[in-house]
């Protein structure tokens, strides 16, 4: 991670980057709502001024499917691009890598490196072209990380593709990109931050994972929580506790919507290293069987259940379920969240910071529960369907849990408050 | 940096990463002292077992000079090595980086790589071997830094070679490779971390770094405190707080020696990103004009300052320079490291910082300044004279400075208690 002088001859242009990437025919990405905004404008003034050729691709869906990323995997092919920039939050970040992943591997089919069960997980062997990320949410990390997520539309449920291979070359990441976001965008891409900062610091330690790879080259992308994912999972949880809210309620805090934006960096590199696990894992469903939802802020055109709410609102039942298993982590948690845990008991821990989180979610107007997004009672075997096939993240949750105990933990999600 | 899981079959064992680096020919270097004993034991064990060539070097001398280096780097350009394999301290590893270095641009001249100005800072073009560092002290955070330093004999005075391409390509940090470090040993090298820590944090800011360079792949290594290298900063800072004095005092204490080992890769990544400033670049000197002073626990034939001493030896005077230009960071140093600020005013945070400092360094039995590893007033002018081409760290300083103020500082650093 590089930091960048910020005169004004520097700060967002990343065109000194594009010439020294040698970029002679860029591909640039991002979505509709983005296009008309200043995080794009600034990139395509510089473009054009400096006659650098490129062809932007504005097509990207707010949280990807299948179908959307093979449209921009045909775009990437047809446009044989040297270096790619992805403008946008994560479902623009993770279009643009899939873009450059099959670009550069013509020959696989689509299947070939989504995550197995769902894919066939083969290793990526090509050379990939240079992508540079420039979030605008702060959010998803994916600046970060070898992720790309899509909604699986005949499965219902989200998977992606993950290797290392995928991690962007650069991060750009300055924070007056976040000013835009409307309140909502905002409060839910910080939900992810949240919980990508709790489950990675609760996820299943790395040297309890099991079984041993008999040789290190074979270690998942997701190693557990270790030391070191711990320090960003901590530091990222403290910044949410203290800024979230200013950054949700005054799009002009700039000090809030700065640390939001770089806690979502470090978030993701704590969780990119560490893993996620329950919460990510029961996400992928409930986007994935969205009904009729609509969400407030994002300006598109399909039901949408956001990332970062379907990831929050099982946050107090997973953590009730999972504290047993390290109650001190749980505890610590609460109490960077503002609880005062200091006559609390251990076996209390999972209640309490339960009651925080929902105490929090309150505070930050968050629907009520999985009923307020759509679903009943009759939904949840499908959404215990689509959670089983993503082992690739629940095999970290600290706690072993069965089909009952995911059952349970969406019925007590139904409602919150 | 990746976490390996502890089973018997796997930590400590480099030999799967070896395969997997296609190594057909290692080279092991080390020092006198550790090649008796098991951190090097295990190495050689699991090579031999396995019918890996392989050729050890133990002759790295404990800080290590121009002369010594061009030693190992006539044994590595001789052996045509595909692989390296460092096990040690700095000393060790950055004789490594060297050898690597230079057994693969075999035309260049020794000064080539040597930074600027005392050699020419030439870029390095080829790629280097793979090099696999499995440090035994907790100290230098050599392991993640793209650094490898010299005593210059003909100067008197440290220098050394900075560039991305000599990170090692893999750390191997296993924290019971620490246990056999005598006391003194352990005291310094942690007093190193300490300084990397506290320097790093001090930093001149990375957006006040002038001047601007016009084109980012000009940034220099050393960016400038940011809020990244401030989380390694902080972090480490308070494993050395409640750890290093336990780590010296009980070389058994394992959580204390791990604790120390896990925060010299954590100040390793924050200073090799951030930078260092007046305490390393005044040691340059202070090592390298030493006389005949001998260090308790260091297994050598020749006088030496080892260089966590040689470092924090200045550090009271320095922070009480350069407290006025982010009095804040130091008074919240001198928190970390166990002072009660809440009622100290911001003008006598050097003060405060120094004495906390002093009082930290006489607990834990630290020879009484300058003056007691032989140094007197005379030696002043030499010891500035030596600091002058250590622009490459000093411009890092937060406050800037004079050859006077140089010299004012070396005289305050003469007596500590
Ligand atoms: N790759 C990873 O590591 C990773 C991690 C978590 C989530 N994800 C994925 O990322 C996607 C969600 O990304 P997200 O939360 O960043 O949101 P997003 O990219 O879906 O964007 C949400 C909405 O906000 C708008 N928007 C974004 N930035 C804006 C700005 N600065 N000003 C105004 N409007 C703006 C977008 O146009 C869109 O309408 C999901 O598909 C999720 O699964 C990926
Ligand atoms: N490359 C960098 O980023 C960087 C940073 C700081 C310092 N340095 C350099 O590193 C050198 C100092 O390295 P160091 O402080 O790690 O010490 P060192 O490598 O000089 O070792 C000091 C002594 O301790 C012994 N020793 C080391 N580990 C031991 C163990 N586990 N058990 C028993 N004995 C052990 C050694 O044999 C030696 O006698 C200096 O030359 C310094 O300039 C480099
Ligand atoms: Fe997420
Ligand atoms: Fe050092």
């Amino acid at each position: 991670m590089f930091y960048r002088c910020r005169c004004p001859a520097h700060s967002q242009c990343v065109l000194c980057d594009l010439q020294n990437m040698g970029a002679r025919n860029v591909c640039l990405m991002t979505d509709r709502t983005l296009s008309q905004l200043p995080p794009v404008g600034v990139v395509l003034d510089s473009l054009t001024k400096h006659g650098v050729k490129y062809k932007i691709y504005e097509d990207v869906r707010v949280e990807p499917t299948d179908k959307s990323f093979k449209a921009a995997i045909d775009f990437a092919k047809q446009g044989h691009f040297d270096v790619y920039v992805a403008v946008g939050g994560g479902s623009v970040i993770d279009t643009c890598k899939a873009a450059n992943l099959y670009a550069s591997h013509p020959e696989a089919e689509f299947l070939d490196f989504v995550n197995a069960p769902i894919g066939k997980g083969k290793p990526i062997t090509a050379t990939l072209k240079p992508l540079i990320a420039v979030p605008t949410t702060a959010g998803t990390g994916s600046e970060t990380t070898g992720v790309a997520i899509f909604d699986f539309e005949n499965l219902k449920a989200k998977t992606g593709i993950a290797n290392r291979a995928l991690k962007p070359t650069l991060g750009m990441v300055d924070p007056l990109h976040t000013l835009h976001m409307p309140s909502r965008v905002a409060a839910n891409s910080g939900f992810d931050v949240l919980c990508h900062a709790l489950e990675s610091f609760t996820a299943l330690p790395y040297n309890l994972r099991s079984p041993c790879p008999s040789n290190p080259i074979n270690r998942p992308a997701y190693q557990g929580s270790n030391p070191i994912s711990d320090v960003w999972a901590r530091h990222a949880l403290k910044i949410v506790a203290k800024y979230l809210k200013r950054a949700v309620r005054d799009a002009g805090d700039v000090e809030a919507r700065s640390s939001m934006h770089l806690a979502s960096v470090f978030a993701g590199i704590g969780f990119g290293n560490a893993g996620v696990h329950l919460c990510h894992g029961m996400s992928y469903p409930i986007a994935g069987n969205v009904k009729t939802h609509r969400a407030k802020g994002y300006n598109v055109e399909h039901p949408i259940v956001p990332h970062g709410l379907s990831v929050v609102l099982t946050s107090p039942a997973v953590f009730a379920f999972t504290a047993n298993m390290c109650p001190e982590r749980h505890l610590e948690a609460a109490q960077i969240l503002g609880t005062d845990v200091s006559s609390i008991k251990k076996d209390d821990a999972g209640r309490v910071l339960a009651d925080t989180l929902r105490s929090f979610l309150y505070d930050l107007e968050v629907e009520d529960g999985l009923s307020s997004v759509g679903y009943t009672k009759e939904d949840i075997p499908s959404l215990v369907k689509g959670t089983i096939p993503q082992e690739r993240v629940t095999k970290l949750s600290p706690r072993a849990h069965t089909e009952e105990d995911l059952t349970a933990l969406f019925a007590a999600s139904m409602k919150l408050y």
